[in-house]
């Protein structure tokens, strides 16, 4: 085939490629408030939650940011959310991973706070986004029933906010009410060869 | 078991488990540049690239932003972007997804384009973190040869700066390179249930 050939033949098939995917994208035509969850054991689930809640302020919504258990490690979301002032909205409630606190009672009360949060962020009805950013570990340690989560986001939630909860280990029921799961999957991880935590990476 | 003795023994096991954690991050010692790959078909692969960027930026570091193939849908990123100024160095290269264009040879000549203005970016060695978003798209297509862009990372990136390359289908010999790969699965997609593509979201 000479590259000409293959240049005819590559316009045809990327042309019935378009036509495919608009017909497609014409049957969608809903807009709703989605809760999107990020889980999985692989790097990437804070960060994308927090690569939309960058891309929200962009076009300029309001956004709200609960952090349910992370304390220390997130200085440079921190500085660069500061760029948006008034537009973002950041409740911190977690000191840490819970082997850090080795407090089972201060952890549970300090997920009750940030959950007490994170509802009053979403009813507001103000904010375009809310990420709940951990949540699942929350759930996972039982420190929150996740019945009373599920429940909220089915009968509370505003029609058109959206909601993004990260963590590892997202629990079927979440899973089950959620409109976009993504499990974040680690294939390679640079731990294994001595690596350690880097800013930019994972703070 | 008392609550008193379920808190005693979650108090014991955190503490276990934060030696274990300690004497296991002791041991990461090393910073570097690392080469970092966000593929699969899942969500979330771009936006954790942006992720590291705004975090990269949050820090005061300079950071520099190739898109391979998308050419529209990323006003919230741009707008956020532009708030870090000078930080930013943006390369804007694609005019769409290849289905959009139809035209092979426009393809391979903004890919190698891109690709140009990536190396650029990176061996300047002023940049903490260059994001060559979607990069994986045009190495599937063989718009660029994966050898040539395997050869440059490792013997050309500067030893401190981070490359993160986005896209579905990563070719095996780019993986092979990188230090970190994580695979973005599909669990649950909104489209399915007639819904579109929203700001602050998708795009």
């Amino acid at each position: 085939m000479t590259e000409e050939e293959l240049n005819a033949r590559h316009a045809d098939k990327m042309r019935k490629k378009k036509a495919a995917r608009d017909k497609i994208m014409a049957t969608k035509t809903i807009a709703k408030g989605l809760i999107i969850v990020h889980t999985g054991k692989g790097k990437g689930k804070s960060t994308a939650g927090f690569g939309m809640v960058f891309r929200s302020l962009g076009h300029g919504y309001k956004v709200g940011v609960v952090q349910f258990v992370k304390g220390r490690l997130d200085t440079g979301e921190t500085h660069a959310l500061e760029r948006f002032g008034d537009l973002v909205t950041v409740r911190r409630m977690g000191e840490g991973f819970t082997w850090e606190t080795q407090d089972r009672q201060r952890d549970i009360a300090a997920a009750r706070e940030a959950w007490e949060a994170a509802k009053e962020l979403i009813v507001s009805g103000e904010h375009h986004l809310v990420l709940c950013d951990e949540l699942n570990i929350v759930l996972r340690y039982d420190y929150l029933p996740v019945e009373e989560v599920v429940e909220f986001l089915k009968t509370e939630k505003p029609e058109n906010v959206h909601v993004v909860i990260t963590g590892r280990n997202a629990k079927d029921e979440l899973i089950e009410v959620a409109d976009l799961v993504t499990e974040m999957e680690q294939v390679k991880h640079p731990f294994r060869s001595g690596v350690k935590p880097q800013s930019g990476i994972e703070y």
